[in-house]
């Protein structure tokens, strides 16, 4: 049945993956991917569908799900990241299984926003059931490793702690509208607008300035003495000392210099609690990872235990390579008898021999052209010459 | 936010893949698609979303899509199937590509029908642009080889003819609404139905005769001669006499001795023209591979060309084969000071080993349990010793 024009094109944020493009996303997933399993993580996969009661039971959050009806009634949607998921399958279908736990994915993920891509591939680790502080500091190392194994020179990562900012705000008593607000602000990294919402909120001066200065908080060790300058209150003293140990561990592990303190990042899940972190690279303007402590989700799915975890957005970096050159064909085989063609090609074939066969008959000039136009080195006739026009 | 009961389930028809479930699977795929490449087949991918005006034109059709509007109200599906969004690849953004062109992928797709897996991964090609009975003969010889390659023994490939069936049914003039009840039955395998709508058909006796015996046309080259005793009709002749030669070239591939003749077969898909053929393998009740010619497919993307191709369900196969065991890390590192545990790690990951760290400080009697426990063969201490309870 003939395709309408909308038959023939693709839906918006959707796009088709050619040779060397797949070839592309396939080489960096695998090196990743080797990174990850040479740390210890072993590779699950959830399905591409899930209730959405599992991936967004708070309904009242900003909506970039596809959502759909399934036959019963139930909502359904495509995963939007992998972290939910893995806590559903280890809270039931892994549960008891020894902790902590270091988990790897690569999977594509679905947002319905109006990002470039609404489906790309994503690569993570969770470390589940591990409070400790050298926890945080191994994710982040090999957040950091991951990104350096992809060949990329020039990225930056950016560490804070959501406790800061929390513990700031309910010391101050602000009410949960006005928090979500400035956090949105915050994470758009939308500085005219936080400094709006922090003049309007009738908060204490002194929260106000803290909260103003809080993204101008950038850089190395220091900045946690000046946090501590400006406030002592316990929860933010206890995010700061463990900020602290966390960068010192990345020291050991060779990566610190590659990671800025930045006490302004928030990120958009709502599901982090502890250390977050984000990584950049020269050319792409939003973060190409994004990772951090996430306490308890897992209580959500009814077997509390701590955990970390970062996600590298991989679909969205395939620009930033040069697409490989695709392993091609080695030999060519033509001829006339599709018996002889045949018989040559399995021969070549079970050398182990790359080899494409010509379906039709055609002559040698033919044949090497055809070769030449397909980037192989070699034709190869099968049984007697095509006798030439003459 | 605490998940419901629902939202710790997965939705009807999907399933978590443990570690070595995901590895079989990957094995699987990996080795099939070697094999494509060998064949000269190169990779692409199509999104999972797509207009149902791509892959489902034609509302009529038994509905098994899972379909949802996107924002301006259009009906997007999750992709049923390969051959269609390759086409409509290969009709837009590969338009102009050197032909034949040799496509292959490997994609999960999905069905929202009762089947027991509604989403399942699939490997498959699709040979475009080659309307010779080579091109039919190659596609089914990769199709034996594919599953002789994942190491099953005990499979069986039926190989039949739209164009016998279609044939007939023209011939005889039959209207559109019997044919597709007969067809629909024939698919099924459901020869009770099959009987009692060709007996109500009203059809010329030898015409009904035919229909009736044409599910048992089964076996090797002498059902051919068989059909031809049976009807001389010049399409019916021309479908057998190609049969026979893509039939004898199956014999030049060594592959013949698993393909039976099977004049009765009809695949699913509404796009077949030509040889059509199917793959069973020991303890599975429905084909795991179906493929065949579908000559009218690109012509309704508005570049007709003839193209062949098949697809594997290799997600409905995984319980056919053992779980492989996972390849695991190497040596444990434990000790009491995080920062002599990070450096004899990243020391060890230099030297290529794959390095788990305890994040806890335990003994060495701790360690070796946790090793064991993790079938890690050894357990290195970093720094000094754990000093014993006494």
């Amino acid at each position: 049945m003939l395709r309408t024009n909308l038959g023939q094109r693709i839906p918006e944020g959707m796009r088709d993956l050619l040779p060397e493009e797949i070839a592309l996303q396939e080489n960096l997933e695998r090196e990743v991917l080797v990174l990850f399993q040479q740390w210890s993580y072993q590779k699950v996969l959830s399905p591409t569908l899930e209730f959405t009661a599992c991936v967004q039971p708070d309904v009242e959050q900003v909506d970039s799900l596809y959502k759909f009806f399934d036959r019963d009634g139930r909502i359904l949607a495509l995963r939007p990241e992998l972290t939910t998921p893995i806590a559903r399958l280890v809270s039931t279908r892994m549960r008891g299984a020894n902790l902590p736990l270091r988990l790897c994915y690569g999977a594509d993920v679905f947002r319905n926003s109006s990002v470039r891509y609404r489906e790309f591939r994503q690569v993570g680790v969770e470390l589940i059931g591990a409070d400790q502080e050298l926890a945080d500091a191994e994710v982040i190392a090999l957040a950091v490793e991951a990104i350096a194994c992809l060949g990329l020179k020039n990225f930056q990562f950016n560490l804070g702690h959501m406790g800061i900012f929390s513990g700031l705000l309910l010391e101050a008593g602000v009410e949960e509208g006005f928090r979500q607000k400035l956090e949105e602000a915050l994470a758009r990294k939308d500085m005219v607008g936080v400094e709006r919402l922090v003049q309007q909120s009738g908060l204490p001066e002194r929260v106000q300035e803290l909260l103003l200065r809080l993204p101008h908080f950038h850089g190395g060790e220091e900045i946690l003495d000046e946090v501590l300058d400006w406030s002592s209150l316990p929860t933010i003293r206890e995010a700061v000392e463990s900020l602290r140990r966390i960068y010192r561990y990345l020291n050991y592990f060779g990566v610190q210099e590659y990671v800025s303190l930045d006490l302004g990042i928030l990120r958009g899940f709502s599901y982090y609690t502890g250390a977050v972190f984000e990584g950049y690279v020269a050319g792409i303007g939003f973060p190409v990872l994004e990772g951090g402590r996430y306490d308890s989700l897992y209580a959500d799915f009814g077997v509390p235990q701590p955990a970390t975890g970062f996600a590298i957005h991989l679909g969205s970096m395939l620009e930033l390579f040069p697409l490989p050159s695709i392993a091609g064909v080695d030999i060519l085989v033509y001829g006339s008898d599709p018996q002889e063609i045949i018989r040559l090609s399995r021969a070549l074939r079970l050398q182990g021999k790359k080899v494409e066969m010509v379906l039709e008959t055609i002559d040698r000039d033919a044949a090497e052209t055809m070769a030449r136009l397909k980037s192989i080195s070699e034709v190869r006739l099968a049984g007697e010459e095509v006798p030439e026009n003459e």
